[in-house]
């Protein structure tokens, strides 16, 4: 059953605490034959990592990705892909006033109140750095996708607190800015935004979409399988998510019929309100997604919480922690969005024995 | 791996198409003891059912629902709890004329273009049919949480294309009119709005909430079955949804970390933006989910299509259709709820001995 | 995870007791447009079905199979299959008398122990009525691999009690006789023993083989999904399984390494004493699997055995029951095996692309 | 689906080459609070580890056991359980020989059938060297099940080619010998028959059973979760294992009914041909099971075999092998004995909320 896990034909489990000795994943499924090494897997995750701009944490990690098994020669072998990443900049005594407080917003009550015991240091297991295995493991797949059946797949900043930016001028300046922003005239908003913010303390929210393009009409199996659900499973098990949304997502409430339905010519569909994805099943269109990502709970500036006594403690949270979580999600979605494709390739071809 | 399944421990697998013979699930992993009845059942079904107001589909199904294993002497024995319920209303004449052509916004083309080969009639398998089996298999789950836990779960519609319903005024009312509107002072507003819109051959989308009180906290597991990402893909897997938020969902996007928060006092949590998850696992506040449900794709309105031979065709759609489907989604996503948590409650006493 | 499931790709999950209404099963993962009906999977029930001869129990059961979903005009639709058989020939009365003993070497008591509750009627869910719909799931998969790949499953009676008819003598005899033995001189010999057997109230084991040809090289997932591991596992969960061996099995034992491996000229392997699989993965010989049954323990002699409050009683079982269970187990070897195979022929063409 | 894992609540993964950087596993699962250290993990380990007498591989691994996640503080905190052991003593030029070539009985022509590409040194993935994870993760279970439930497991070697030791005489013999074999009075025969066998070139078969002591009444899961078939599947996905059986396995075969039945008294059962599993769930019993490991494969005494262009080749294995597997395969069936019952435990309480 294995809750670290998640796939099914491709099947990535991950492991490892933000300041345990190190982090890794194992990636079960992966065809043989693919060419990989480790600087191209941990290229992707420096796309992901802290400490490159003010407006992230200061958390400074070498991400050197080591291939473990699975991969002989530079090419996946078939058997299961096992990639570590030490852990190098973690400074644990910053926790030491947490560790018998609660921060609200956080883990650390619930992961207490779930097995009595929990790792406080830097959130232990709920820490976001998980995710950089996740984004180590999507490099995989993206590469596999994109040389199997060429999908391109790209996210970006949606709206970071009140200043939208979802609509796409430049794919080019996405990876040029800090924030995965895509409109250039924008971005200097954005940096006196967080500068301001990271000035007072606080910490805000942001949405991240992603598209992935040339997938193949087919992918998702219903009932329970379907692409949009393992899609809003896959976003929703991101740390922070909220809210998950596929092509037109909430909009669609106050949408007629008649608006919505994506028709159809020889040429082509005429809109793309599904998000490309039609009764679970990738219709060809572009895939769409859209997720919100809460604010950091973590803030020096004070609130009430409880420490494991149950008393009233004021928090103050110290530690190096990302004001926007958001800023850094978009390499994270990409990845999703990557493995959760691959999979359905497999699972694919193995119910039909086509690829597309 | 049973994409037709969905659950861990409790595990429910349903079969059957719009109009086949039957439809049915299977329910596995039910702790043995449990009071039912088929009666019991049928009863939660028919909250779900069409035809019973001239908002809904006119199809009228006497969803009997029959047990036909796992059921000893009206108690549960812990092997598969199977239903089924016979298709008796089926008109399949009604779709002769779409055998050959795609209709825009539906499934039929994405389960052509998967399968190579589909059964037309009333869409089969990916037909809103199936979820009367969701919620027969979510009255074992409701009833169980119930007497273990005194786990309570509520549905209602919070919005019907323009119409907000979201604050609840009553939650008696809820249950006492065809739209699961929790405002009587809506529900005229709602019939006016639902008998233009049929009127005018059109359809509309809708929101629907969902709430659990007394959730024990300590459920979900970390990483990959975080129980919000297990409710997003429950209920994005629903026919027709678009979108699920968990608390306050896209609203935290433009939410700074200071609101954001939910402080802790010995007295409990000062607000419940969180939804009642935190970190993938339940903090003992509400949980809340919201979901979006598109507007029905099948209409008398003509649209563009192609058929199977990729000609292009106006799609008129006959059949019996609902104008809203969201209006009868409350009861599914209460299945749904309650389906999750109860997987839930038996995971975490399986991983720590405990109920909560 | 569904206990009452097996598979992965292809999965199937069967339900219902033996004095219940129905068995049946759901077959997910099938690939589309395979023809099927609901008369050819009959046929296969038939051949396993009791009340054939005067060797087996008396009850008489039609094995009218229905296909409630997943197949259209004849052929499979990608959806799940579910196939319902009604009970039809069940005497309850006759296990008044057992509802509160447990009759030794049943799962009545570990029944019993594990769930506090039982349907004590024939067993109930412990009965080998559910191996009907095995059969059932398995002339689907058979039809398919023959289809498919040309893979042909047979399987045959290798000894019954003291008499060993492991050495096939003629395939066409097999379903000739109701023992399934291979060897027309020897049926004459089981004749009489079996009659001399059922005349003294007694019972006894018999150990059944079955041999896969054509089945291509490359099935099988290491290391957790070996081939053969999934054989002994599916072979073992049949009722009254104690043993199972591939190839040379427990004769391995006392092989020299010189003796065992099997040599390779480019004519083929020199021997197969590997049973066709080899690091748990299929090498293109024929794979050959042999599993021991268990004598019946359900006969009117007397014996020591509790009742429900923990007192001694006289255990004398009534009801039709089978002398030797090996006898109708034939069929089933061979649709565990059909089962298998299909599986991870699915599972193969996902990894690889290829079917072989 | 993952099919480097087993386990369903307690879940394992392993991955690792023979002569890769390193072998590894995750433990998911695993419940909070117990207290281990790397130290105890790897004492256990180093009874299945090579050259420790000269009947083994004299290839020499420290084993140094490392945790890297998962443990806090030694204890474990309900996430995932993640093991590393290096490789320091492989010798990748001893396999230069074979890289073209199949040996005989070995894994290298299934792997290149079904992945077209293998790490042909040492075996690669499907060398015994990855049993070494299995015995770390079993620690846990071990460990897990004594201080819960006072489950006690041991093994023993019950037949050497020709000799049979399956009588325990005495259980503390057992470590005291690198075969585990509980008879002191047949070591020595034991010593001779193996110095003349590795003078020979040749190599020979074991048996090893396993009991578990115990045990409580109730575990296992109907109808295929069954304990005998997960034990079956477990046992035979150890490398080079062609064989299972519960209890009288084979020779039930030969059985009456009045003779395998265990009869039960208010003192217990009378026997246990069953090996304490009926309908797939313990008893209460003993639980007993026996495996058969074929002979090793890699011999120097010359073979006939093919190489990867199809051609005849004389196959000459170098590198340091076990003249018989059998000898160090105890300390692995008592680890996959300890991994199965404890998931089996963990899911009965989730099902019944009873640890027994």
């Amino acid at each position: 059953m294995s809750y670290n896990s998640f796939g099914h034909i491709l099947r990535v489990s991950t492991f490892g605490e933000s300041h345990g000795p190190a982090i890794g994943c194992l990636i079960d499924g992966c065809p043989p034959g693919l060419e990989i090494t480790a600087e191209e897997i941990r290229d992707e995750v420096l796309r992901r990592a802290t400490g490159k701009s003010r407006h992230t944490s200061q958390r400074r990690e070498k991400e050197d990705v080591q291939i473990l098994s699975g991969v002989f020669e530079d090419r996946t072998t078939g058997t299961p892909v096992a990639l570590l990443i030490e852990n190098t900049d973690a400074r644990s005594k910053d926790y030491e006033n947490i560790k018998r407080q609660f921060r609200p917003g956080h883990a650390d009550y619930t992961y207490w109140k779930k097995y009595g015991f929990r790792d406080y240091r830097g959130g232990g297991r709920s820490s976001a750095r998980e995710t950089a295995v996740r984004v180590a493991a999507g490099a995989i797949a993206r590469k596999w996708l994109r040389q199997t059946l060429a999908v391109d797949i790209q996210g970006w900043l949606a709206q970071l607190g009140p200043i939208r930016t979802d609509t796409v001028k430049n794919w080019e300046c996405v990876d040029d800015n800090p924030f995965f922003c895509p409109d250039p005239g924008v971005v200097p908003e954005l940096e006196s935004y967080m500068d301001a913010l990271r000035k007072s303390g606080d910490s805000v929210g942001a949405r991240v979409n992603v598209v992935a393009r040339n997938v193949p009409a087919g992918l998702g199996a219903p009932i329970y399988g379907k692409l949009d659900a393992e899609l809003a499973s896959a976003m929703m098990s991101i740390n922070a998510a909220k809210g998950v949304e596929v092509g037109a997502g909430f909009d669609c409430v106050a949408q007629k019929g008649t608006e919505h339905r994506d028709e159809m010519t020889p040429d082509g569909f005429l809109s793309n309100h599904a998000g490309g994805i039609l009764g679970g099943i990738s219709s060809g269109q572009d895939i769409i997604v859209s997720t919100a990502f809460k604010p950091t709970s973590s803030l020096r500036i004070p609130c009430r919480g409880l420490d494991i006594d149950g008393n009233e403690v004021e928090i103050v949270t110290k530690g190096r922690h990302d004001p926007c979580v958001g800023i850094r999600a978009t390499p994270i979605v990409e990845a999703m969005m990557a493995l959760v494709l691959m999979d359905h390739v497999l699972l694919h071809r193995a119910q039909t024995g086509n690829e597309k």
